[in-house]
């Protein structure tokens, strides 16, 4: 199906938030912090003030400032205290400065370029601290730095340690068998990069007082979630805050986090409602606002000589910057992804999972959470094994691969694998990358440009049932002609899931698609409750929301169809027509919806409007599974890998749109390569300053970089879809990066283990092999 | 209660329609014809269209024009053809000229300055017909003027005769009781003029399409109305029409018309889906939406010497102008009224109701829907019999007027007077303006100022349950701190009915007012069906919507409770708390709404986001009744009145907010002053053209114009209304003409039977009665 937004995304007509700015309206802009540790001892705001068409300027001293702290992750809220994973640290502006750029004061002023001025105007003195900036300094910190965060003394805010049980297996410990001698045993350190979600649209909100209600237009996956983070930070109940996601141009993770609305609300409240834009320029996007965690991972492997992994272990050291945001979550997400992906023979795996507090900026959630980090780490393990033993990687890959029926035995739900495509995704893969003549092929290259195939697996969840709430509500509203307006909490964001939940809605509803029209703007005051666009749980949860909600509405249409047809038999809604007859296998149409729902609406005896709305709740879940396969073209003097050719091919279940999952397959692949060959965003160690806070300095993939990419699928029925499906938002921004390092081993012989493999970093590993 | 728009209205903050216009928009012009009647030849829109900004010219010549001729009036589709009472006689552009300023083609361009030029470019050559400006015109039409519509050839679109059965009565018939030398006997001529609603906001829409749908944002009271127009009018599914009603800053029936919207979406369809905003002029707005149809009556009444009207004739013709619009069901609304507001003694009456075409500009629905004006008839021979035989006219007015258990024999549903405090009314109107003391203390004023005190009586029923669909829709949506968001079909245009709506809910629930949160803008995507404003049908009939609705709402809510308490007895919602106790009588405070909703969204077993949703119909009514009294000072020389005092008391049962309840009657007042004294819109019989079309020429009474104004009620609880109410919007409207000419007979002794009463034709009457 073409998506639903196809027209108006190409002619420009869809309607992003900078597109609804209200005229006129203040702009607000964030004061930072030009040190990346310390605490503000005074401002100085008066030559601001001062400067005509500034409205106000408002610090962290602020006697008004709401003393609450909230949590920031996209997750939605726990009621019982105890249960509450999120740490709550983040104020709306502070004093305690934590990274370089953060929230000290803001500025309103009556345009753009006054608050500009105005903000440099400002005068700021510090009480500068040294530096926390990476593990090392985090558990021994520098003389004189105090812990990041004081409720924090250790700056560790998470460990997380998973260790299967051996209980029995005769294999004695994860220790033990690293140290027995009847296996292979390998050590490797690897290291992931921080990524930008680089999204399109920046990150803005503007903020409008209705009475003493406060409402949010903002570019957000996570309305409903923004709803209740304003009301716990301004400290007003939630039902005065009403938040409104317009199109939205590209999240990937970075608007699953409460970003800057507090303040922004804040700030509303502060001149007595008036519209207020805050909108971050590219710069304070890469530097203040989230970004994958840069992770180390320090890892053994054992494995016998029949392809089998005896035991594996991993530690996952994760950055989150000078706030938690998603903290521990994400890496923990990541670790349980190594320990699923392959699970198929080894006895025993041990994970910890480890985050921390730094003064570098503030990550979060980006794109697969954690697992194309962790699957990094999995894969150059797999990687360097096969490479090691002269074994096929596939085979190897393969034989050791998640199995149908596996049980997590962590996860505080079931989660099972019930469907998996798995193998005839890689022999699918193999085939279309010409695997085994190329492996031929390249064999004995020994030339200056020389090159390789590889290929990475992928294991994601379909949902966080069991972890988090996992519900969803619809609405749907018959319309005069037939037609149905169909309404979620589900959010598009440029994904497509709004042209998907409307093909699931015309099928359980029984209309024909075009008969479908979605509301794509959430809105907290009317919108269905939807936890928000992340953890590619939408299809598959808001997918069980639409089935419900689709049942109760065709019972209606079909009872009052039994009103209207009174000798009516086997009474059915197909393709928008009312059918029945005595033969359930002959059925003909009796009436058309619209029809009906016209009558419906204008009865002077039964006059209803014909609705149906409910929640929908799962604890289910499911693995989805993936092959990727790359080849390259290694040019060793200049250490440059070109890609050539990427293959991906996904079990997410049953596809409900080919072409977009396409789409999906296709941007993620980017993401990917992007995080393997050269996305990283560098801070300085001396300042905490993000060095290359722009898309001159900072490369994402273009057309140009990529080769032509191909997605393919090999369908499953997933028993607990509510379509047959698993998922596959996330999925395929997690195997390109550790394909292309295995096909650059496969290329050179090289090993690497920190990505990105830029030119330096391939160097490095040339040099060191002997190379150049 | 305080507005709950009080606070965005009074700051500014509150959106209407031209807040919201996108930015960059194209603008809409109308070409409008230059003659009355005739057919446009041909148009030359050459120049125009090589004009630069100009985007496109569409005449009424275009191939495409749909051919579709839809209905105006804001009345719900009727399925059944043979029950559609509206007249479908308007095309979106149409060369037959029907008025002055008749659509005949449309000019879109980047802007209006360039608009309004390329509007004048455009060199239109007519066939040109005498005109038919009246009734006499009408059914004798000058040599050579066609039919106004040739589906009509004798211009009369409607006429309707009431006659009381006079079966067994032994009076006779109406004319033998008209000719009975036992009765007093009268005649009397009288005219009403062409009122205007003169709403502050003008007539504006834009219309853009989202996909394939097109979405009409517009200031209207009937945006469901709307939607089927354009779909009718432009022969598209309605489903794929959206449209918005934004805050609306006045209305009083003009937009209870389907005016620009089919045509802008039209031309929106035309520019391919651009936006274009089709704003009106004010002096478009006078002489090209709608007006208070001008009228005649012809009457006759015979009464006995004990204050007993025996019985009385009327014949309304009304002049509906060019095209239907809500034609005769408005003078037959008035005639109803005529007939019930003195039923109290009478044996017989008869109304005719005629409504004929004109070449004069089309009238339509105001404020009250032709009562205004057969109250004027009415109260004229009331007001004259009284003088001529020297009684009291409140006493004589009482004694006619209509009783409890009074029946209407005409109207299609039982319409039964079952509350009644007009003689409360009566006596608190004559306390309040010193009735007696005052008729005693100007009854022998024999100086050129004279004062005089008058008064009138008004009827109004409160829906138009029986002749037409009256249902309506809600939706509540519970907020996690226990707030209820209220979602209605019914309008808010200025009268305040999102605060009553609030209160009613907020009773019908069990929450505090303040926690209920009203969505002004109707949107029908996914607002609840509602007909719109009109017939001061909206507290009276969506009320019963919102009782129903929030019963649902509350069952579900206590059992959610009843889950969280499992020992709780007698669970009850109150005030936001969830109470229970084993003694009815003393309930305990067990929970706040707020934690049971947070707790319901957020289970991990039982997820709900609780929400109610459902359609109420009705076939009840009831009757509104009041009085109003004013006291005058009259300059004869001068030939000026000056409204000294007006005191209007209203029975509209339960009165459910004072506050604004005040508000509409003082509006109402000021309207019915406007009327009496002022405002008509004055055509050009020769030509058909509005002479008076701005308020430099058009005068409404401002707060200078008007001395305090005195609104009081008396409660009473009427058993059809949801909440005891009945209704309040349109009938303030109705009574103080008339009580303004019953004063000036009382303070000078001259009868006038046209209104409104301005100096012209005061002179002319005090000539005539040799007092200038």
């Amino acid at each position: 199906m073409t998506r639903v937004d196809a027209i108006d995304k190409v002619t420009g007509r869809a309607q992003f938030t900078a597109d609804l700015v209200p005229n006129p309206h203040l702009v607000a802009k964030v004061v930072r912090s030009t040190i990346a540790s310390g605490r503000v001892v005074s401002i100085d705001t008066s030559k601001a003030e001062r400067l005509p068409g500034v409205v106000g300027v408002w610090t962290c001293f602020d006697t008004d400032l709401p003393s609450y702290q909230i949590y920031t992750a996209g997750h939605p809220w726990v009621v019982d205290p105890a249960h509450r994973g999120d740490i709550e640290d983040r104020k709306i502006l502070d004093a305690r400065v934590r990274q370089y750029g953060d929230n000290i004061a803001a500025v309103v002023a009556e345009d753009s370029v006054t608050a500009d001025r105005a903000v440099r105007l400002i005068e700021v003195e510090y009480e500068e601290y040294p530096i926390i900036f990476d593990y090392e300094d985090a558990v021994n910190p520098p003389a004189g730095a105090p812990p990041v965060h004081e409720e924090c003394p250790g700056n560790v805010h998470a460990e997380w340690d998973t260790r299967t049980d051996l209980e029995g297996t005769g294999y004695g410990s994860i220790e033990e068998i690293h140290a027995d001698p009847r296996w292979h045993h390998g050590s490797y350190t690897m290291a992931t990069p921080r990524q930008q979600q680089a999204h399109i649209e920046t990150c803005l909100s503007y903020c409008y007082m209705e009475g003493k209600r406060i409402v949010c237009v903002t570019s957000t996956q996570i309305p409903h979630i923004i709803r209740h983070s304003i009301g716990l930070a301004l400290e007003i109940p939630w039902g005065d805050v009403r938040v409104i996601k317009p199109c939205v141009g590209g999240g990937f993770g970075n608007k699953q986090d409460v970003l800057y609305e507090p303040l922004n609300a804040w700030l509303c409240k502060k001149v007595g409602g008036r519209c207020v834009l805050l909108e971050l320029t590219r710069e304070e996007v890469f530097s203040c606002t989230r970004s994958r965690q840069p992770k180390r991972f320090v890892a053994e492997a054992s494995w016998d000589d029949d392809m089998n992994l005896v035991a594996r272990s991993c530690e996952g050291y994760s950055n989150s910057g000078g706030y938690a945001s998603h903290g521990q979550a994400i890496v923990a997400n990541g670790q349980g992804s190594f320990r699923y992906m392959y699970s198929g023979q080894e006895k025993a795996c041990y994970t910890k999972a480890l985050t921390y507090y730094s003064n570098q900026s503030t990550a979060g959630a980006m794109r697969a959470y954690g697992v194309p980090e962790s699957t990094w780490a999995a894969e150059c393990m797999m990687s360097d094994i096969a490479y090691d033993m002269g074994w096929d990687g596939a085979e190897f890959r393969l034989n050791n691969a998640i199995k149908l029926g596996y049980s997590d035995p962590f996860w505080p739900a079931p989660l099972v694998c019930v469907s998996n495509g798995l193998p005839e995704c890689v022999e699918r893969g193999k085939e279309l990358i010409g695997w085994d003549e190329k492996r031929r092929l390249y064999a004995d290259e020994t030339g200056p440009v020389r090159h390789g195939v590889g290929m990475a697996l992928l294991c994601y969840k379909c949902s966080v049932a069991g972890l988090e709430l996992e519900t969803a509500s619809a609405r749907m509203l018959l319309a005069e002609d037939g037609s149905v307006m169909l309404e979620l909490g589900a959010t598009e964001i440029g994904q497509g899931c709004d042209t998907v939940m409307c093909q699931m809605c015309a099928d359980a509803v029984g209309v024909p698609f075009e008969a479908v029209h979605i509301l794509s703007t959430q809105d907290t005051d009317v919108s269905p409750y939807g936890a928000g666009a992340y953890a590619s749980r939408q299809t598959y949860v808001t997918g069980i929301a639409i089935k419900k909600v689709a049942a109760q509405l065709r019972e209606k249409i079909l009872a009052y169809a039994a009103g209207l047809i009174p000798d009516g038999q086997n009474l059915d809604l197909v393709d928008g027509q009312i059918v029945g007859g005595p033969d359930r296998d002959h059925l003909e149409p009796l009436m058309g919806l619209g029809e009906l729902s016209c009558i419906a609406y204008y009865s002077r005896t039964d006059s209803q409007q014909i609705s149906a709305e409910g929640t929908a709740q799962t604890d289910l879940n499911s693995f989805c599974l993936g092959a990727c396969f790359v080849e390259v073209e290694v040019d060793v003097p200049l250490c440059k890998v070109e890609v050539k050719n990427v293959v991906q091919v996904h079990d997410s279940g049953r596809i409900i749109n080919p072409a977009t999952a396409s789409g999906q397959v296709h941007g993620g692949i980017a993401q990917s390569v992007g995080f393997g060959l050269f996305e990283e965003l560098i801070e300085d160690p001396a300042t905490g300053r993000t060095l290359n806070d722009n898309f001159l300095d900072y490369k994402i993939p273009t057309m140009l970089d990529l080769p032509d990419l191909t997605a393919e699928f090999v369908e499953t029925w997933d028993p607990t879809g509510p379509f047959g499906n698993k998922s596959l938002g996330e999925p395929p921004a997690i195997p390109a990066a550790p394909a292309i390092r295995d096909a650059i081993l496969d290329a050179t012989g090289v090993k690497l283990y920190e990505a990105p493999m830029t030119p330096q970093r391939l160097f490095e590993g040339f040099k060191e092999a002997g190379l150049v």
